[in-house]
């Protein structure tokens, strides 16, 4: 860390700092300029609590040098991640893996069309929600734990793979029970309370993105699971706040290379709320495949027109398929393929 | 709601949506113009589910009339809601009401010191964090418990209110239990299940607005506890997200005109982390108070410097004792005044 | 456009708003609503002024159903705009042109050198600022006028197109004497003068989106040169402002496929800009591609870290055709084609 | 200026930059981490252009410690300036000075009663725009020179000052021969070419924050006029853009405090644009007085319901009335006056 002195600052104020890097158990190396006095801090491993040092007198700034992430760093280790999912499915490696699906769980034949009809144009993973975080308190909420029992039931007749939300500790635990991956969602990124039960859980999680968080708060919420023990993270872009209103959100297709260099974790994309409207979802989805996302997660509904929540932004099964033979061959031109069903396409 | 056709629909698109908008139980009113057909929705008594009809072949967009919230609305309530806490203190009627104190409950003497020095300075009602939400898994996050039995301990011995911060369902009951106010954080404005505990709780609710809300979210979230029937709502503006980093949040006043025309709940300020820096907390205390916020949060500590958290946004008791003679001068002008600590100045 | 009444407004307040309509020459439609009345204003060509309107007693919001901008419109005009170049080069049809060079001229030899550098990769036109936009007064400002006529020297050498940038209406036209495109920077997007005066030269124009330019904003600059009788126009996303400082600016790609669909113009992205360093540059370009692009302008200098400036964003000759190549075969998955310079690669 | 090193540079990436360094006539200080090498730059008198260095290898980032303005920062001349006008107004010292008038000189009764009115509320600047920014080219541009003329007539019989906008270089020499103040509106806050030629001009300069300005860009624009010998700048806030669309712009107001913590240069507020709404205004005026602007800039108009631009945020005189008085006690809480017209209240 370097701590940046007011150039007023006096000799006394610039003791004072040295004093209390030194309490804190580091050294300090004043570095007089023209303009003002800078002390460097040394000798810290990880990174070093600025709160005491930023609240002393004549002290301008503290600029970190360390990100406050460690776990999560691509510094602490340098392979990637490649998370393995039952089956023999890897995100983080080679294959590009598709998760597709209704926004929510409905009742039993509109979950089980929908996961026939991706599975049918090459997704490995059914997305689905069961509990739903919605802004209003009137709108749907999901169908709970029958709806969980739905997607194991999908997952039975069709071998594609669960992923679903969990809102709170408690039902935390039910999405480990019976999903593949638990989904924390973007308004819960940083519910730190959900994010160590998810941490302790025995299931890979995938972190979607906080609606206004930067890459480091992103990377700072992984870390709350990577602390508790869990090194199957999955990060997910889906679009962050803007000013403009003309898609829902403003999906930050830069996040996957910045993510990339800073961290070792997968990270996946979802066009679908990061766009907001279905005729921007097959655009957005090559893009990111094309920036190297190691995933995508798009919501597909047997009729878009009938879907009880995110009807706008849904593809139906035929705008689904014909993505999928595009992606594939983005993928290819990258190196990359994308992950097939088992027994697909033979 | 008012429904915009594409300039391109055809005459079976538009009777497409006139035939959603009366199965959902409503009335269609075509109105044909010269570049494009719109259709009103009558007949609706809160707002329209826009998801189905937005799906539909050649709409181009859904314009919502109505908010939608609705207990929190001005238009279902006229007369300004009054929080009334023990001991006669309101929130929301002519009083303005100051709460303050330190980020954390450190330990007992801290505490104590800080209750006693913002009582002496003229707060009504102490602050102080016994659950930390922190960005870093590597932080001090709070005592928990003995941090909440501290707080009543301050309460016995100064007579100030308690709010403090509850960061998931079951920690809700514990606050409930000790303090006087629950305290929701910007992080949590939409975790949901903590809204609906909250809203269970028979205490009051501040409820701070999430980091990139719009004002529409943040009255939906109000909404949850409202619809849970705690009408015993505070909102608090702290500061959005920006693009500016020379303050840590960007501190909205605006938000306080704005949520006084749409809503009747009570609004306070928190200039503390609204700006992250002490030598700009007494101006825009001023300012919040000049533009009509029905009270204040803020963070004051007897030795900063020594803070474990927030110590470069922190007053020490001087400068908020001379902060609260500006404060009082400032509500005057505009007709209201100050609310003292019982037993004081008289 | 469509006009709110506010919940409480009254009889007199309806009949005062339709009577302001009827004055301005249009009709007016009151629809009394359960929760408040609308007034739909029928008869307008195009878009009606709201500021009149919005003013008036009991109004709560006035929504425009049709777009500010006309001409820069699909509604206006429904086949995309081909922009035709000296040499037979097209932009908006099959072809992805790609501009390149350095960020600015800085004198003979490094203007001729980078010109050979990036044709020889497969780029078409050369970019290289003589005059440069620069946030300091105190940084290096471009050479002026004797920096256009190295870049006339560099397409004589090597049959490039010149883009280059004009500040001023005076510079405006030195630009369209010189070179084959004029551009207008980002900071330059609503200098209305500027805009005017490009409008009313021969030239092609080149319109940078503004740092937060809505959509819709950046359409009504491109209005502007429209207006003046200029069609050919190039619109370039180049990041915007956001809250997060890993990269230089929030580059946005969904602008790609909504500009495709609000507007006939054709779109290319600055991926150097877009990011602000040089090794998310080419992830960024494929997947501008991929989404859809109809072409890219990038930084590219033979020695990079001696530029004068934009150093940590600007390729150097061999990363840029490695990702020329990526970029051909992005191309042809979607059925498009790179443009070649004449006489290349036969 | 710090220069981090990646945690993956080689000895001979430093020894590199420190060469680099040296070249450019500074000392390098290589301070070897656990983590990573920093290297600090010394000798620098301003700030050091980072574009060569961030471009080498292994270079993380560069961290500037000295801001990149200079004349406009408050580390360069302590005493606040104060901006002299004719009549002996001050901006910038004990005084608030209110500017106001109608968005747009319409006609010579409507700037002649408008001039009036804001001077009997005790106004002492008339502000009305002869040359309109309008984001549509379809809109009302203003009157021009005409326009300018009646603004020198309502000065002549009410004796107020006079600003008004200059859009483009040529504008600005007929602003600076009829006006007292120049106005730089938001649009053009990075327009270069004006900046220089207000820069040249003998009369003060508002300068009014861009859309998207980081107050480190407003300042450097401020330095642009500075730089070419015009120390008479006063700053304005007048909103920047945000996410939520409940107000035109998000009002700043923290920028008052920042911009007297970073510059010796005055800062007045415009609530008009800052909020858009005409119920807003004299809240957050208020809110600006005591956050400790310097002044005001308000729409008013005589009848705001018949203003051909910007109706919905113009005051009438009986509101602008109310607010002055309102301001006028906020102002003496800390220990300052409204400046009266000259003659007024005696």
């Amino acid at each position: 860390m370097l701590v940046i002195m007011r150039n007023d600052a006096t000799e006394e104020d610039v003791r004072g700092v040295v004093a209390v890097i030194e309490q804190m158990g580091y050294q300090a190396r004043p570095m007089p300029g023209r303009q003002r006095t800078t002390v460097g801090v040394v000798g810290n491993d990880g990174r070093v609590n600025a709160d005491r040092i930023a609240a002393l007198n004549g002290v301008y700034e503290c600029l970190h040098v360390t990100p406050p992430y460690k776990q999560a760093s691509r510094e602490w280790k340098q392979e990637p991640t490649i998370v393995r999912l039952p089956g023999g499915l890897t995100i983080g490696g080679d294959e590009v893996v598709v998760m597709a699906g209704p926004c929510s769980v409905e009742n039993e034949k509109q979950i089980i069309a929908s996961a026939h009809a991706v599975r049918d144009a090459g997704a490995t993973i059914l997305r689905g929600g069961a509990y739903k975080p919605r802004s209003s308190p009137y709108s749907f909420q999901g169908l709970g734990l029958p709806g969980l029992k739905l997607l194991v039931k999908a997952r039975e007749e069709t071998g594609l793979l669960v992923v679903t939300e969990a809102m709170d500790p408690e039902g935390c635990d039910l999405v480990a029970e019976h999903a593949d991956i638990i989904q924390i969602g973007a308004r819960n990124m940083q519910n730190y309370s959900l994010l160590k039960r998810a941490g302790k859980s025995k299931k890979p999680v995938l972190l979607k993105r906080g609606l206004s968080a930067t890459i480091q708060e992103f990377l700072l919420s992984a870390e709350y699971l990577l602390a508790e023990g869990n090194t199957d993270v999955i990060l997910c872009e889906r679009g962050i706040r803007s000013f403009d209103s003309q898609t829902r959100n403003l999906f930050d297709l830069s996040a996957i290379p910045v993510v990339k260099k800073l961290s070792h974790l997968p990270i996946i994309a979802d066009p679908s709320h990061g766009t907001g409207l279905r005729e921007f979802v097959p655009p957005m989805a090559r893009a990111a495949v094309a920036a190297g996302a190691d995933g995508l997660i798009v919501e597909v509904h047997p009729t878009p027109e009938r879907a009880m929540s995110d009807g706008a932004q849904t593809l139906n099964p035929e705008q689904f398929e014909k993505m999928m033979r595009e992606l594939r061959a983005i993928a290819e031109v990258i190196g990359r393929r994308v992950a097939e069903p088992a027994g697909a396409r033979n």
